[in-house]
């Protein structure tokens, strides 16, 4: 072949590649194939998240009640289908998935009463400031015209059991088990009492059973206006007055210990599941339960009807399929069901979802964007029974999630109320959340960032940054708790909350009553709804930062702080405890060590790399390697009597100090019991389990063909 | 910008471009960018493998005996390091691996005594044929000069507790739980008795816990010529005057029921780790254990002074790192402590590993190839004791190995006989063995492929191809069963096995004794190494199969046939029975449908994107699809009694029926127990857990964007 035929055929080919190129660039949508996060597209995005629209979302998510499994609870899932189906401004796909899942409902028939029984003995009792009885409302007053009708539920403790106890009142402060133990101390008989207790300082089942093991016959609970009203209780400063609970309001709730359909521990509660027999059934509260209105006293008669359902919820899930990467998930959700109408709880996390997927619907239906990886939003059932619908959906598709998803993303409730953002989340979201606040304005006065703000409620000392914000860490409150204890994916929650300095309430006042509605939230939590915008930016830029950064930004050395402040607290709190029971923490500095070094060397990889024009595909194992750090924290094996809680950092920490949970409780234990070497031998075995963690971490750190 | 200039740049351009890519080419190694698998290389690495040299390996590895932990296994250890790092055939890089693990010895001083004890009542004894006591040797006869000396490890059942129990000596058969029954049935007095039996059909460590129940107070345990000598047994029958075993051997083995070591159940054994008291260890034999030679009778006396001793064993791992995808990980394995000289067994798996590396890493060195995935070279300490090097292996690097890992290849004993290859593997599995053993031909007599000498011996008739070599599954007799078990990772064993027309021996005969020798092997085994040869190009192209090819070449559709036998096993074997307990099959048949149709369409999306030209990205979305499948069978939480089986489909079967392990086992223990309700209840979740898997595993098959 001559050359100059070469030459010929290689422009030929150069135009031909040209035109590939132009008729790519007009086929595929957009910015489809950019590179790396669109710092334009972004800004569209901050732009259209419209706080009236969140506003109108609102108004219609609350207009009724919405409770798990009721007929407007169905009606909403048609409406997500709807609106995520929506050839303008829809996803890709949406879809309901149904679990048949047990719930537990108050009786219609006959109410759960809780009446003073004058032919009892007269009162030795002790009440909390010797108050005398009023009556007891079966239901809350009608205030605003919302607090009437028959599907306002009845305030009642769901899956108490029910029975009829009667018997003298005695007041148990929270119900913990110190509260009941000091009573026994006064020499005050327990057994065949009612527990009178106030919602507060342990889980609500807690009470009940820290009770029923002092022979105590059945538990009242019931809100302080000093908890939650900042002491005040009269009409005329409550709601539609003010933000404060009415004196009829009385607070709902799941008294279920664990999380997930009841019957279906680690199975999808689809209907041909495997179900437990009710009397295999653990974790309900073991006698009658009911919350009420706060003034009460003496002898009293508890009667409740409460009965079990097997009930059909549905979660909706709605994807935007990846441009490059389709099978790595950025996840997005929030619960849909409510106690009454539910504003606050979950409606104004809704109404925050349908923004978002709105504005992004609306850009991927136009064509003028599709992310990198797949956006996948979730719409939750049954969460207030015990964060049902988003369990069972871990349970369903485990290894698909585990495998796949970058981040979980939660805004249950978006506005608690105006002062600031708030953040809960593991160390590798924390750089991200920042990055993301930073770029935004802080709703209210002055020219601040939410960043900006937000530092000056929660913050801390970070020997690597300096003054940060401070992210709290994830407990089991919402449905970001099957990702991050039971999957192992990095996850957060968002919302925008309280100046403590302004008030001391437990949580905004109308929490799972029926006075949570929408002109709560429009008239006191947040006119103008501009928090809920300032959330819906955070999550959205959070949402497009993780779905569209060609580096994932996960900060994996953003662990290391943690592990060297927790590490710290064993050695300053638990050390010399350890050291009489010849048990060394070096093992253990070294593996912290060993973390920070890898993790240190990782970034420095990383940065070296985004200095060049590495190919996707290497970084990709690099995005790997962030993606699934959080994964090596599991050890389904470490805590086989919590259900679901396999994470070695993150489980539920009983003991007192603030370091690794496994070894916290162990040392607890063993230093509570007198029976000596098995308690001591766990406390080994959790402190091997943590260090074969951290070390296994650090491995998956190093460069991928290192030995 | 005028059009000649920017011609002219794009010339210029296209000209440097041109003058990179040659650059490129012959600075990075040839072939290193290949983007599949090279044929010239596959050839190349078929010619070079030497049967001469395997059997010079040979002779090195089996010159002295090289127990676990011994000085030997340490020189070994210090062989296998020098020649992976050799610069010229070696390794990118090779690292000993070492933990402090529980053994188990007899003791030098004392040896292992059984006597006949005269002082002993006389006879109501039941014997195998009423023979009459000979003695008892204490160690083989030395024969060939090899079986005498300080190392030869005296035959002895390790982790078997010492005790010098004396009784009747009462014939058991295979020490079966039936067998026990057997004798109560017949009115023998097993209490304070000495059990004698035979090696087979039962594991070794379950003939002491099945006696012990009926309390007898010790176990013999000999080796019958009927079982592995096809009933031969004269001095001039046998080794060195053929394969057969010697009057005088005797078999040793670990008698531990679990695997891994004995103290750090799911803790890897280093030094630090937490360890159990000896009191709390599970799975020893509960009494005093002893194998013997054949010929015995009446009242005996039997010393075991075994001790338990915490000793040094290393892992020797080697890795070849990938071009592209280095986080991708091909392991190919083998154990390389011996009982005694262990020519078979080790040994001829080690001289396969060592010349597999030795032709690599020479075309690694040269610069010829590098694959584009890792492979891993491993060399297990202690298995011989249950598995040891690779379970702890497994236990501290979990997660870097279960997210990384392609499949694991076992070559423990290489050959067993010369007759065909033997292979047991997961499906994923079978298309590439399949693939790569009609390429090599069989050594032997004909001019067949090692695949069409095989399917001669081992067939089935395949719904989907027709007659095809038939795969063993996978128990737990070699390194294997941690990684399929525990980590849920594709895995496969291979080696060259009898001709079972020509012979009945249980196993080659001279197993875990004195006789398994270099001569051996030489002589009777394999001469002429050409079995050894065919192993090696066997594991070979699997290797290089797996590690080269830009489609992963594990066929999962193949699960298929599996799952459809399973079902079709439970409907016919079990169907009426669940039917009586109200139990439906029903979920089965649609999640294996399900299934089915998942692997069916992901076949068809990987032969659409093989014809295009699908990028790098692409295919790796689909490879992780590949190769994480195995994964999703996995459920920690299904059997918590099993320690580390974790595979729903590939747990130990005790059921009868070849199905589901969990639904069988299930099914045989609630059909034996008048108890009811509760076994059948287990027999509903068993079910649950596998559709649960099933389903969850169907899902990560379908495409990474459907909901």
């Amino acid at each position: 072949m001559q050359w100059t035929k070469v030459l010929g055929l290689g422009l030929g080919a150069a135009a031909l590649l040209g035109l590939g190129i132009i008729l790519g660039h007009f086929a595929i949508p957009k910015k489809a194939n950019s590179p790396d996060l669109d710092l334009e597209i972004l800004e569209t995005v901050m732009g259209q998240l419209d706080a009236h629209r969140i506003r109108e979302n609102l108004r219609e998510l609350s207009r009724e009640p919405h409770l798990a499994s009721s007929p407007r609870d169905e009606d909403l899932v048609q409406l997500l289908l709807q609106r995520w189906k929506d050839p303008e401004s829809g996803l890709d796909s949406a879809e309901a998935f149904t679990y048949e899942v047990l719930l537990s409902f108050p009786s219609q028939e006959q109410p759960n009463v809780v009446d003073i029984a004058m032919t009892l003995p007269p009162p030795p009792t002790v009440g909390p400031t010797g108050d005398i009885i009023h009556s007891c409302h079966r239901t809350e007053e009608n205030v605003t015209g919302e607090q009437g009708g028959p599907d306002v539920i009845q305030p009642y403790a769901a899956y108490a059991p029910s029975g009829n106890p009667q018997g003298l009142l005695v007041y148990a402060n929270h119900g913990t088990e110190d509260d009941f133990k000091e009573l026994q101390t006064q020499g005050i008989k327990l057994e065949g009492t009612i527990a009178l207790t106030r919602y507060g300082g342990v889980g609500r089942g807690d009470k009940a059973v820290n009770a029923a093991k002092h022979g105590v016959a059945g538990v009242l609970v019931y809100t302080d206006p000093a908890d939650i009203n900042d002491g005040l209780s009269s009409p005329s400063e409550t709601f539609p007055n003010s933000w404060y609970l009415p004196p009829s309001g009385v607070e709902r709730g799941s008294y279920y210990k664990y999380f997930g359909d009841p019957l279906t521990p680690y199975l999808p509660a689809i209907p041909s599941s495997f179900r437990l027999d009710l009397a295999n059934v653990s974790g309900f509260p073991p006698i009658p339960t009911q919350p009420i209105v706060c003034s009460l006293g003496c002898p009293v008669n508890v009667s409740v009807y409460n009965r079990l359902e097997l009930r059909n919820s549905s979660n909706v899930l709605g994807i935007i399929r990846g441009a490059v990467e389709p099978d790595r998930y950025v996840l997005y959700g929030n619960h849909r069901d409510s106690w009454v109408h539910g504003a606050v709880d979950p409606s104004s996390g809704t109404a925050v979802l349908l923004e978002l997927s709105r504005v992004l619907g609306t850009l991927l239906k136009k064509g003028t964007w599709r992310p990198r990886r797949s956006i996948v939003f979730a719409s939750w059932g049954a969460e207030e029974f015990g964060l049902i619908g988003s369990t069972e959906f871990t349970e369903e598709f485990f290894n698909k999630l585990q495998e796949r998803t970058v981040a979980y993303i939660n805004v249950d409730i978006a506005v608690f109320a105006n002062a600031t953002l708030r953040v809960q989340g593991t160390p590798p979201v924390q750089s991200v959340v920042f990055s993301a606040t930073k770029e935004i304005r802080s709703p209210g006065p002055g020219d601040l960032s939410i960043y900006d703000n937000w530092i000056r409620y929660f913050n801390r000392s970070s020997p690597v940054y300096g003054l940060v914000p401070s992210l709290g860490s994830l407990g089991a409150g919402s449905d970001y708790a099957p990702f991050i204890h039971f999957l192992g994916i990095s996850s957060m929650d968002i919302a925008y909350t309280y100046d403590r300095s302004k008030t001391s309430a437990r949580i905004y006042p109308t929490y799972h009553t029926a006075f949570d509605t929408f002109d709560y939230v429009d008239k006191f939590l947040d006119p103008g709804f501009s928090s809920h915008q300032a959330v819906a930016r955070t999550a959205g830029s959070i949402i497009l930062r993780l779905s569209d950064s060609f580096f994932l930004p996960l900060k994996v050395s953003d662990y290391s702080e943690t592990l060297r402040s927790f590490l710290q607290a064993a050695q300053q709190d638990l050390g010399a405890l350890l050291e009489q029971h010849s048990i060394s923490l070096g093992p253990l500095v070294t593996a912290v060590e060993k973390f920070e070094a890898e993790a240190a060397a990782l970034g420095q990889r990383i940065s070296m790399l985004q200095k060049g024009s590495p190919d996707p595909l290497q970084v990709r194992m690099l995005n790997d390697q962030l993606m699934l750090l959080e994964r090596s924290f599991l050890n389904p094996r470490a805590f086989p009597e919590e259900r679901y809680y396999s994470h070695v950092l993150w489980a539920a920490r009983t003991g007192s100090v603030a370091t690794f949970p496994g070894l916290s409780n162990a040392c607890a234990r063993a230093n509570d019991t007198a029976s000596g070497s098995e308690a001591w031998a766990e406390v080994q075995r959790q402190l091997s389990i943590v260090v074969t963690a951290l070390e296994g971490a650090a491995a998956t750190l190093r460069p991928v063909a290192d030995l």
